[in-house]
């Protein structure tokens, strides 16, 4: 497509390690934070992409976001600690987040960490696998700005509040990364942006009545997805996050989306080692299990899809081919480098 | 209705702990297991009420039930527990598994049970709840035998797998309990029974092509709630619960619904303590999120509904005015007591 170029992921590393270089950043939280919003775009996950960055230099520029941030690390007991994550990168301050709870696991056998005061986390998949590399099953939420409604109510007022899960198995681990919100605000935007209307169920505008006006709905609600259930689900998110790190609830949760607040989300990172805790018996079963759900598709149909398999598949494609983004996208990145970015510090 | 009676509570449990003792089990499994019952059937959830109480007991009968079973809580390290239920009643398991973590937990923050070997738990929400009682977030998962189809397929591979969880507040807790299945095979059944179509997206025939024959159902499986979503949900509970307890996948699963099989599915209790971890600062803003959830309603709406209110609701005024049930399952309740209820073993 004509609006479209295909970013070979050397490159995009390169250049945004540049941008966040020469906004500020230390090498080692320039390094976590390409790699983490190259992941969101390797898996097809264009919201957690490289399309955050203009957002995340406006954070450092004003402030918010600290390079080399004092991140500590209590614990509180032997199994579980507050992070204060200092306001830094949420990927340095995820990582070691969850380098804390997996070097916990191996001797506790289940270790929890709760972090406040971290920046977006970006996506939940990249956290859990690197919980389950260890071989460990890991599960991850963290809150978001609310935008999501209440099931029968009209305003939003419950994040999107992702859920991650991987469980490791005798190949590729079991993962799972999914908002309980019906759809992201950004494909609703995307749908503003050419004019389309918006599948029924996405939305309520601001009466809280469905709509598939896209303008609408910016003025109104995301919907939980899977109706009362899903909306359940995002408030005991919200509930448990808030309550296990201490940090808001509702339209208190802020600083991830915009340019000019502290965020004050939280994230639950918890880890079991299978090994320390010796349950690595059902591992086979459950490689066998999988392999029987992706055997079980209706006649003639598509395979059937094993958490984690389509991500794993787009990322493997788009590693080897480059990352396809919008070209405005591409243009604005470039643009944050200053005038010569070959002169870019890119260490 | 005609074919409706109301049960009051005490003549409730009179009855189905005499059904009990008679076939054999103890005073403490009777009782445990009636308040189960009575707990589903309080709270308007009537497929985890008496109803089960046939399948109960003639599982007695075959041995597949041990009362006063030898359950063994092995602590792995010092917040883990693997629970082996000696085929004991659901109830009385899950009660001890609950007070291990909950015990626990006030001393390491957090608490893991994995239990195998228990039979049928009932509903999670007063599990959790009693969690939450102590002062502690408690969330639980159980497998459940393949009744639902992966998103893209057409058999039935994945649990109806629900999860509770339970946060406290200054007031009530919030209670999540909910099954990753749009709808439970009851309410197929009780749609098969009056001869009515079922609504659009519960199920799928026996070719997975969705349909609303109740009948045709019946024959296919349940779909996930929530599309592939909720899907990616129950495989990831199988998995976890699975791999955790050392209990089986899919169609592995048996023992909940038959007579004639030992219980092949597992549960999984976390407790985590507010107290003892020093979290209770954030209590007073979520009872605050709660109300204000409730009140964001559409404008001439039904209030807004958190999880846990409708079944705290149902709960009281059953409480006061009695369990409605249907006559023929009240009368089977009392048939299972033999030739004269009046000299039914009640203690």
């Amino acid at each position: 497509m004509d609006d479209e170029v295909s970013i070979e992921v050397e490159e995009y590393r390169r250049t945004v390690r540049a941008v966040l270089r020469r906004a500020g950043a230390s090498e080692r939280d320039a390094c976590s934070q390409t790699e983490l919003l190259l992941d969101g775009d390797l898996r097809g996950h264009s919201s957690h992409g490289v399309r955050r960055l203009p957002v995340l230099v406006e954070r450092m520029r004003n402030g918010l976001i600290v390079t080399d941030a004092d991140i500590r690390v209590e614990w509180r007991t032997d199994s579980f600690a507050s992070v204060d994550g200092g306001w830094g990168f949420g990927a340095t301050v995820a990582e070691a987040a969850v380098d804390a709870v997996v070097r916990r696991a191996d001797r506790t056998g289940v270790a929890v960490a709760a972090v406040r005061r971290a920046n977006h986390i970006g996506m939940l998949a990249p956290h859990v696998e690197r919980i389950a590399g260890a071989g460990q099953v890991g599960l991850a939420l963290t809150t978001s700005e609310a935008l999501v409604h209440p099931w029968g109510g009209s305003r939003a007022l419950v994040g999107t509040n992702p859920i991650g899960i991987a469980v490791p198995t005798t190949g590729e681990p079991l993962v799972v990364d999914m908002s309980t919100a019906s759809v992201s605000m950004g494909k609703i935007l995307d749908h503003l942006g050419r004019a389309q209307p918006i599948p029924a169920g996405w939305a309520v505008d601001e009466h809280g009545r469905p709509t598939t006006d896209a303008a609408a709905a910016t003025r109104g609600a995301i919907s939980p997805f899977g109706g009362s259930k899903g909306y359940a689900l995002g408030v005991a998110f919200e509930a448990l996050v808030a309550v296990l790190t201490g940090t808001g609830l509702g339209t208190d949760v802020r600083g991830t989306l915009d340019t000019t607040e502290p965020t004050t989300k939280g994230d639950l990172f918890l880890a079991v080692s299978l090994e320390r805790l010796g349950l690595q018996g059902t591992l086979p079963a459950l490689t066998a299990y999988l392999e029987q759900l992706r055997a079980s598709g209706a006649g003639g149909g598509a395979p059937v899809s094993v958490p984690g398999d389509r991500s794993r598949a787009v990322r493997a494609l788009r590693l080897a081919e480059g990352v396809p983004l919008h070209r405005a996208t591409w243009a604005a990145t470039r643009a944050l480098i200053g005038p010569d970015p070959l002169e870019a510090p890119h260490a």
